[in-house]
């Protein structure tokens, strides 16, 4: 890529900036985050990534990690990632291929990134890897911007 | 279809039974039945209903289900009927097609069934329904067969 | 089901009417259809079914039916399907599971249902059988409609 | 990344040039490959490049490409890329998000990687193009390795 210069780097820096607080303000809403333990670890402009330690209660049949909780974890990064840019932003439709399964206690790490946007539609990709660096699992997210925004920019970062 | 005879409604009474027995059992052994409190609508063979109350717990940023606990519901529902033969059996690959918001207080049922079935693998679809019947989500899932029984069908069930 | 009235049974067959009025029209204006030697069986309300005889122009590199042939016989019935109220409507996603191979000259069947419908999406599934009637696929699509007829209701189908 | 030592780059060329002769070899053999024009541009270890323009017998009711023949190339990419290390290997699955229509006389090139792979799975993006650069359809396919080589490397290349 060619060098970037002064004001290309500061505009990135401000769109991973917004980015980020977006993810700050989801993961502050959600239910789900502080029923799961999720740490949102960071997000930027069109990425993000979280992470999440595998409980009893986040277990299957079979004593391994529930697929309901390793596509929720890949979901939630997807959320954050497809509204990274402040414009809101819902799932259409997602699918996932288990590759390995998620050991009790094992901590989960969701990796999102857009690989695509044509319109209000986005494609995204979420990596799910185990400790060991593993694939556990790879999500898809299909996207549709229906606009407003999901944070006040003036107030909620600097 | 023609008319069943006796031994085939006896058959598949059988089956059906067997594909409640597998049910219950993986019921009981999932950490996240307890946790979701998520009840055992019915199953049988190749098919399988359970439901789940949209507690705060687990909603998303916008206030509405998380798309991870709708997929976690039906991949439960998936997960039954995939097994309900008494052979071990493990999801693949899953997707899901977000309808219409799941609301915070409602009931959501899922229900599945097999769409076809070759050698070890199997097509399932589960549709999730809120209170009012509408459709919140259709699930898609690619089972593979690995083999050796989920219960012991002497002791199991009668 | 409770039992049809007079007024029901003739609306469900005008719009059959019209369902398969649309798919006549779209398999007359797609270049596919003359370069597949593809056969539209019937069509109606929600639904469509087509046939395509597998040529050796239609193989891949093991010899039997490349995948791409198997999925576009499937999306031509899925096109028709989600196209059948007259309301222009494009995929927007879809997903195949290949079970079985396609044998060289033989006829491939496919049949497109809707599986659920809310506001512009809907849920279409489509299943691919050989000639002995085993699973060759199963196809999901998903649809968006955005208006407009396909075909002018008037003069197009009596 | 690290710098690579001579070794590595050595092998690097070398598994990359069987990626290719596995590549030219299936090519050779598709009947598809003939009668779409199909072009080989390249492939290596894990990825192939391929490309096609839309002729009038590719294009849908609506006269822009049909959705079959954008999966079909992308599908022709997958196929070359998950059989590029010389070990048969099957499509399981396979979906597809449409983003923008494909344009009668525009040559498309479809470009696949593998994302990840974990035992006989390997999970494949490919991403479509159109002359613009601009995203026609982003492919991602399930693989399964059956094994057995596709070609012989003795022989085959040198």
């Amino acid at each position: 890529m060619a060098p970037k210069n002064k004001d290309d780097a500061s505009a990135e820096r401000s769109a991973d900036a917004l980015g980020r607080a977006v993810a700050e303000r989801l993961h502050g809403r959600e239910g789900t985050a502080k029923a799961w333990d999720l740490k949102l670890e960071d997000a930027g402009a069109g990425w993000a990534r979280c992470s999440m330690t595998l409980r009893a209660d986040m277990l299957n049949g079979h004593g391994t990690a529930h697929g309901g909780m390793i596509f929720a974890l890949a979901d939630t990064a997807f959320a954050w990632a497809c509204n990274s840019r402040n414009e809101t932003t819902v799932a259409q439709h997602a699918s996932i291929s288990f590759l390995s399964p998620g050991k009790p206690g094992e901590r989960l790490t969701a990796e999102a990134r857009e690989d695509a946007a044509e319109g209000r539609t986005g494609v995204y990709m979420v990596r799910v890897a185990g400790e060991d660096g593993r694939d556990v699992a790879i999500f898809h997210g299909l996207s549709r911007t229906i606009g407003g925004p999901v944070i006040d920019e003036e107030n909620d970062h600097g």
